[in-house]
């Protein structure tokens, strides 16, 4: 049995000094493999918005390790504590309007305004509260990584020897600071031996199935083969794959499921041919407030994306487009979602309710961060 | 009430005197309108194969009219009537072997071969036996104009004013010489001042839904949206359609229907959602000598299609693909099967076999056509 474990790909890191971000530029994937750094609270947005960071888990990160960026920059000056809590909620709030539907970035940025509550009560200057910042975002991106291996772990149960997967998109290595959600357990079952192939779909309009997954998967030794969306039935009716993983931007505390455009196409072909179909996040996905699929904004995207998405026209020019970013999977289609808490089968209410409150628990508040060793 | 008609753009005429066919060639649209003329037997095949001209009926047509065109080039020369008749039976084999899946093709190069074996029993030289294979490209060629015609008025009782219609692919003006088979019914019901919506599919590779779809829909001034394929989900789960409409490339004797690739997912989102789905497409894409859909044989396309398919890389260079060109619907999934002789409903055996017989019983033998009008 091969023990080797597997390296993910570095997605996110502190620039110098911690005074920017440098991220992995997704877009550019599979064609180059570059980073970017991204300075000010424009960078990061665009980031987001144009998914160059992608993936709830990952966007999560990035508005945290950001935002602290952002503030020891500001720090490096005379602001006062006053002024940059108040840069603090302005970055904040243009962040988490980035992108509407993952419910991680907003989760993400609440815990740094929580952190700066605390340091305001502990009547901590700027640079102690910058400080502060980047502790939670080191934490976050720490306890994303431990999410991801136990959520690896936990569904690594479900898979045999031999196995065939189907996923959706990129919820993998690329959508996490760790080794991915629905991913991860591919990889665990791979470290430990087993043999494990997987579909992915190639995910329009931005295809994260074929640039990222395929990529992710075949860098990590994966035996991956990709298809168009449209083949997946193809695919079921003739070898239906033994099991589907995806991940999610939201869950609404009815165990309802917000997820790439696809995602529940997926899911209906998966309950036509008896293919369990089971979702894999941290419980920093699932939202409470949110009580079913039918709450949860839907992001629209740009038509250009379907009307020349590869840099060529492939409509007419003027077509009309419909272009939801996400849909929505109603729990009924879904075998279990899978959590760093554990498997959690239906009824999904108290199951998810549970999880979140012990995730809660859990969490240890972090002390300040060290300053950034210099050079 | 509007009762404009609809003009379907040209998409195949014969060439110079006859001795070489036009065709439009549409992997260039929407970005370019252009002709193509097919003067010899490998730009024929090379057209077929390539997709500039695509759609079960229309490939038929294009082999019908592409053997007569070079049947009438060779008889200018000294070419005996046997030497002639070899000959096509030659371009025949490697035409009706372009394309595996579509039984129209087969079905139209063996009326072709017919006609040799009529004009060999009647002692035909090669001038007549070309005029022969020309009448009886006209004679396909009309017939499928009025097949066309004939599939739109059944279906169009299908629709009401205001109905929304989901379409994958194109079945359209574009894939036949006429108005189309899965959109015939949209253009008359149009030409009868009732208001359809159409979602097209974009129907990932080659995108036949967004680029020829789109474009011949609203060129007759039909509302059509375009969706990724992976949309059609969201879309049944927010506003269904009221009604699928899809061609096929072959119907097996108990109703079995290959279609493009992704028709099959559809259809079970539309069994899942109870919107009613309708294959349309003449008779003479039943293949009664095909027993069920498992017996269809499936072309595969090439992985760069997947990996690079607009020109740019998508997915790793190396990436494993499975690219299957079409997929099989089963019978159960199809509310009905609208030919020209009506709309034929389950169990499909018996219906879809009268439906053949009495279309063979129609046909007329048409005369040998004049010679070719010079100029």
């Amino acid at each position: 049995m091969s023990t080797q474990p597997i390296t993910p790909p570095e997605t996110i890191r502190w620039g110098e000094r911690g005074r920017s971000i440098v991220v992995l530029d997704q877009t550019l994937l599979p064609s180059e493999r570059a980073e970017r750094e991204l300075v000010t609270v424009d960078d990061i947005e665009e980031a987001i918005r144009s998914l160059r960071v992608r993936g709830a888990p990952l966007i999560g990160i990035t508005a945290a390790m950001g935002i602290a960026a952002l503030a020891r920059r500001a720090a490096e000056g005379d602001a006062a504590a006053a002024e940059l809590e108040a840069s603090v909620s302005r970055w904040a709030a243009r962040l988490a309007a980035a992108r509407p539907t993952a419910v991680n970035l907003v989760w993400a940025i609440e815990r740094l305004l929580a952190a700066v509550a605390r340091a305001h009560d502990a009547g901590a200057d700027a640079a102690g509260l910058a400080e502060r910042l980047a502790a939670e975002a080191d934490a976050i991106l720490a306890e994303d990584r431990r999410m991801c291996r136990a959520i690896g772990e936990h569904a690594a149960t479900l898979l045999d020897d031999g196995d065939a997967v189907i996923t959706h998109c990129n919820a993998g290595a690329l959508a996490t600071g760790g080794i991915g959600t629905a991913l991860a357990p591919i990889y665990v079952a791979t470290e430990r031996g087993r043999k494990i192939r997987v579909y992915a779909d190639e995910t329009r309009p931005l295809l994260q199935g074929s640039r990222l997954t395929a990529w992710e998967l075949a860098e990590a030794g994966v035996d991956v083969t990709v298809i168009s969306d449209s083949m997946a039935g193809a695919l079921f009716s003739r070898t239906p794959p033994d099991i589907a993983f995806v991940g999610s931007d939201r869950i609404a505390a009815n165990g309802d499921v917000a997820n790439k455009v696809g995602t529940y196409g997926l899911a209906v072909l998966a309950k036509h041919h008896g293919v369990p179909f089971y979702v894999l996040a941290p419980t920093s996905t699932i939202d409470l407030a949110t009580a079913t699929g039918a709450d949860i904004p839907i992001e629209h995207r740009d038509p250009e994306e379907i009307r020349r998405g590869f840099g060529r026209l492939t409509a007419p020019a003027d077509a009309a487009v419909w272009s939801p970013a996400f849909d929505i999977t109603p729990a009924a289609l879904v075998a279990g979602i899978v959590t760093e808490r554990g498997i959690h089968r239906p009824p999904y209410g108290p199951a998810l309710a549970e999880a979140v409150a012990e995730a809660e628990r859990l969490r240890v508040e972090p002390p300040a961060a060290e300053p950034f060793p210099a050079g």
